[in-house]
This record gives C-alpha cells, sequence and structure tokens, in this order.
C-alpha cells in the first residue's frame, strides 16, 4: 500500500493491484480515515436508532443478526477525492491528500438492509434524511468532532444500501468500520460511514461538519479556510468514472500489442454503456470489451489489446453512461479547492523501448 | 421558426425565443416529426392497452377523462439531435437534420398518469418494458413503418410519466400530437411518443426502428446505414446539458456590462448544481445565478453579467449536476455517426463594438 498518512491512517494500493479482480482483497483495499480508527468492544457495542421515528431503538450485535434478514451486496466504494493527484498537476490543493486511482476498490459487503432498520423503527413521513455517526474524532474538523454524515431517506429506504458487518465474506476489520459499517452503493465513500454507532432520521441533512462543510466541491475561485456550511456542490452520487489499472503509471514496455485493463464505474444508479482506449490523445479511439459487473453496484473491468508504437506512449481511457455523457476530458476544467470528483480522462505514461 | 424541413415538418425557434420563459409557448415550441402529421378524430380515437397485461383495455377520450385522476407535471423535453449542428462543425453528420439549441423546450403538459393506466390493466410481473405505438408513417424507417418506441416498466410506473391531453393549460395541438402523447419526463424527446393509440406492455424493448436501430449512439467508426438492431448506446435518459439563450450568436453588443442568460438541465433524475459562464475559453469562470425550477422536471433558466470587452467574443456556458460532474469541453471529442447527445460547453460567439 501508498501509505499517504499514518494518523490518520490514509492509504492506497498500487492500481496494478486492483486489476483484473472482481473483488478486491482486503488488504488492497483503500482505507480513508479523518482521525484515529476506533477500537470498539463488540460485546459491548450498540446502535441507536433515534430522531423523527415511532420507536427509538438500541440494537445489539445479536439483535441485528437476528431481528433482520441478512443479505450481500457487492459494491465498490469510491472516494471523492480518488485521483486528487491529477488535479494537483494542474494546481495544488492544499492540506488534502494526493490520491491515485487508487482510493476506489470493491467488495462483497454483507449485514442487513438499513430500510429494515428504518422500518422496525417506523420513519416519521416528515423524514427527509438519515444521519449516521460514529465515534471516530476528527481534529481535521473545525471545530474537532466525531465524523458523521447523512444521506436522503429515499436512499436510505432503498434495498442496496447495507449495515454491514462482513466484508468478502469474512468478519468485517476493524480498520475498514468493524464492528457495524454503512455501505452506501453509487455513493462517494464519505456517505460509507465506519464504525456506526446511531443512525439518527431528520428533517435535514446532518449537520456534521463532514457533511455541512467538506465534500463540496467549491468554484475555483472560493477559499476553502472560509467556506461556511452549506457552500458549494454537496457530493453525494457518484459521477461516471473510469481507470487504467494496468499497465502502470511509468511502466517500461515492449513495443506491440498489449492489453490494456481497467475498470469504469457509472455512478449513482446509472449504468457503463462503453468505455474507449486511444494512444493518440482522443483523435481516434478503440472500444474496450467491458465485462459484465458482479452486481449493479459493482464496477466493470474492461480491456483492449492496442498496437504500442516504440518511445513514450500515453494511453488515455475514458467511460461513457447510458445518457450517452462522456468523462471530460481534461482536469484543468475541473480542478476545484478542495479537489474533489476528479472524473477526467485517465490517462498513463509509458515507455516502450 | 427556422423550417428545417417542410415533409415531415421539423422547426425549431430562434434560441431567443425560449430566453427567460419558464414555459415555452406553443408557437415557438420546436416540431420533431418522422413522418406526416396524422390527422385524428377525436371521436372516433381509442387507445388499446395490450401485451403482458391481465386485461387489455380500450379506451375513448372520454374513457381516460372520466376513469383517471387529471394531473399536471412542468416538463422539458429536448431531442437527442439537439445542438446536432455543433457536431456537424467538427465532421459532417449526413442524413440528419443540423438542430440548433432550440430543439428543447418546456411545457406544462395535463392528462393522466401511464401508471394508473398500466394498473387498471394489470402489468405482469414478466412486464419489463411499455412500448408506445402511432400511426405517423416514417419513410427514413427502414423498412418504412409507423412511429414507436418504448421505455423500461420502472420508468413507466413513476408518477411523472404521463399521457397527456394539454399542453400549457390549453388541448394538445394535433402538431405537437394530439388528441393524445405520452410525455417522458427526463427521457429524450422520441419517447414521448405523439398520436398515441396503443400501449403493449412487453418483456423486451420496443422493436420498432426508432426504438432498436435509431436513437442510438454509435462509436465514431461506426457507419450508420450498416449498423443493425441493437448496436450502440440506447439513449433514454438524458444526458446533463445547458444552453446560452441570450444574447444571440453573431449578435452585435455594446462594450461593457451585459446579462448573459440561458437554461440548464440535468436530465435523467438529477438535478443542476451551477451553472457557469467564461469569457476567456474556460480559463475562468463566473458563476450564474440559477432560477428556481418550475419542478423537478423543468428547466433552470439562469443569469450572469459580464463586463464584455471590445471585438470578437466567445461566450461559453457548462452546467454542473448534484454528482460534482461537468459537461464536456468539446464537440470533437463527442462527434459520432447519427450526431446525438451533443452537450459540449454552450458557445455563442457576439462582436462588440
Amino acid at each position: 500500500m501508498v501509505v499517504h498518512e499514518r494518523e490518520p491512517f490514509n492509504a492506497e494500493p498500487p492500481r496494478t493491484a486492483l486489476a483484473g479482480l472482481a473483488e478486491t482483497p482486503v488488504d488492497a483495499f483503500y482505507s480513508r480515515n479523518h482521525g484515529p480508527v476506533p477500537d470498539i468492544d463488540p460485546a459491548v457495542w450498540r446502535l441507536r436508532v433515534d430522531g423523527l421515528v415511532e420507536k427509538a431503538l438500541e440494537l445489539s450485535s445479536d439483535d441485528l443478526r437476528a431481528r433482520f434478514d441478512e443479505v450481500e451486496v457487492v459494491a465498490t466504494l469510491q472516494c471523492a477525492g480518488n485521483r486528487r493527484a491529477g488535479l494537483i498537476e494542474v494546481r495544488d490543493v492544499p492540506g488534502e491528500t494526493a490520491w491515485g486511482p487508487g482510493a476506489t476498490a470493491t467488495a462483497r459487503w454483507s449485514g442487513v438492509r438499513l430500510a429494515d432498520v428504518l422500518t422496525e423503527a417506523g420513519a416519521a413521513p416528515t423524514a427527509g434524511h438519515v444521519a449516521f455517526a460514529a465515534p471516530d474524532v476528527s481534529r481535521l474538523a473545525d471545530p474537532p468532532q466525531t465524523y458523521g454524515g447523512s444521506i436522503p431517506i429515499v436512499k436510505a429506504l432503498r434495498p442496496e444500501v447495507l449495515l454491514a458487518w462482513s466484508m468478502n465474506g469474512r468478519a468485517l476489520p476493524r480498520v475498514h468500520g468493524g464492528p457495524l459499517r454503512v455501505v452506501v452503493p453509487g455513493w462517494i465513500g464519505a456517505r460509507s460511514v465506519k464504525w456506526l454507532t446511531r443512525i439518527t432520521v431528520r428533517a435535514q441533512p446532518s449537520g456534521n461538519y463532514f457533511q455541512a462543510t467538506a465534500y463540496r466541491m467549491l468554484p475555483p475561485e472560493a477559499d476553502p479556510s472560509k467556506a461556511g456550511p452549506g457552500e458549494g456542490i454537496s457530493l453525494g452520487p457518484l459521477a461516471l468514472n473510469c481507470d487504467i489499472l494496468s499497465p502502470d503509471d511509468g511502466a517500461r514496455l515492449c513495443p506491440g500489442p498489449a492489453k490494456i485493463t481497467g475498470y469504469a464505474l457509472a455512478g449513482d444508479d446509472r449504468t457503463v454503456a462503453r468505455v474507449d482506449v486511444s494512444l493518440d490523445a482522443g483523435g481516434s479511439w478503440i472500444q474496450a470489451e467491458v465485462a459484465e459487473a458482479a452486481g449493479p453496484w459493482a464496477w466493470q473491468h474492461w480491456s483492449a489489446t492496442l498496437d504500442l508504437p516504440v518511445g513514450d506512449v500515453q494511453i488515455i481511457a475514458r467511460a461513457w453512461d447510458c445518457t450517452g455523457a462522456a468523462m471530460p476530458e481534461s482536469p484543468a476544467h475541473l480542478w476545484n479547492p478542495k479537489g474533489y470528483a476528479n472524473n477526467s480522462w485517465a490517462r498513463v505514461r509509458v515507455r516502450c523501448a
């Protein structure tokens, strides 16, 4: 793993560790944290459900397993800061981690549907949002506070949103949110709150710093140190994205036919319609073969065999979604002060000799 | 209106006729037809509902009004070929109409929910798609056939999808589909089938030429005359788009502060998050003020006051949606053989002297 920070622990795998695998091994799954990883004793851990509900709940691990159906969803998570390094090449993004392509990964999650828990609690008709709280204290927040966030009730009631205790068939590791985390497929990873201890049904989005102030796309001229709650575009559903996973950026290859592979993810509840690869800066494109997804919330791997010329070669990939929308060309036009949502064309540079 | 063709009748208004109006006047609403406009006697007209239903229906105009609740939706329709002229500047699109920015417009539609009619008929659990048929014969189809199309049952059952007999408070004009048309908000106009006579619930999408072969985005190298059914990206939900509606392209203005206005439409079920305007080819942007929409399926008008320099000036606009996705820069990279879904940055050129 490429460790960006030890405390809070932030690390991503090299891109090639993600290549070709429908499920990312747990030890290659990116870690994005805002504070120290809490150490929770599952025996004393409880989940509170409160707010705009008929009946507040307090659930132990055993309660969750006994009172609700266990379901499994294969879902790709992606950090809103994934590919920030491409934006930093345009202009610095002070104070934010220079994530490469690896702040995205796919796992088979299992647990219970958030919808089932909300139904048991009886969400009120005035419910607009569902807020998640966790005990990890972040000094990055202003003022320092525990991590939290929310999603609209419409998304919270969808069957793909889980409270998960298992990842790829094994107990959810502590660093990935054990004993229990939220998994919000199709949305930025920030909403898949780890170490979940409390669910609050509200009329309005969470007032937590990471919902109200961070994870917002500010216009280029804004000063993020002065941006108050509610400014900018609150990020939730993921935008269409893709990346090249093999060969690695900077690889040395032989000229001639080479297999280029990567992933594409439509984000939100869209589907990937096409992936193109180019060796001539987008002048012409080869359509990649796109493999079937492991489910509607999982990335799709793609591959294309291209004839690499001698010399320094830039390989470009872009995806299209089911609306016929394509990823934009250049990170220059997507740069934003916190460096979120870089979904410009994917690029790796290789040397062929 | 700019008349592209007399038969079939295809016409759009100048962009300035759309500026600033929440609802487009009927006589400025674009007309996109694939065959002669049918002349239907409402007294003998019937709507058949059949296919995978428990009970086939045959409904008169009076039946529709008596047996279902009347509802109203303000919705923007947009032709998949809107802004094709921008793609033709890149490379010709033979055989297709050079639509400018005006193949989009907004009306207040009223009629009944398609969902209510489908519920009355009892759509079977195997229902996957809902096909619409009309009597207008198109010689553009191969072989010549009546116009048709379909939408997935999931969309068909949503409350915004109407069978409409009224437009902006008046009886639906014949040229806009009277006596009854489908209105599929958030989707390409081609699915809002006019002169509706038959609704068929099916397992698969419609086999009609305009669903199976046309309205598909082919890769640049494809030869559309050889593309068979099922090739390319079947267009349905609209992609994010915007345009400048005032000043007009080619206008002569005075240097100094000028109000630039336009519309933005997120498409599908997304929302517009921001609109930017630039005078320096995207080097810097001014955020436009975005007015509230008349409803979740209607465009949003925006305006910005910019200080125009002396000389030839290019004004650029782009929109962002709620995922933080932006419109792509250049039509060059979006060109496709049938010229669909141009959602590159909007541009007008003005002379300031």
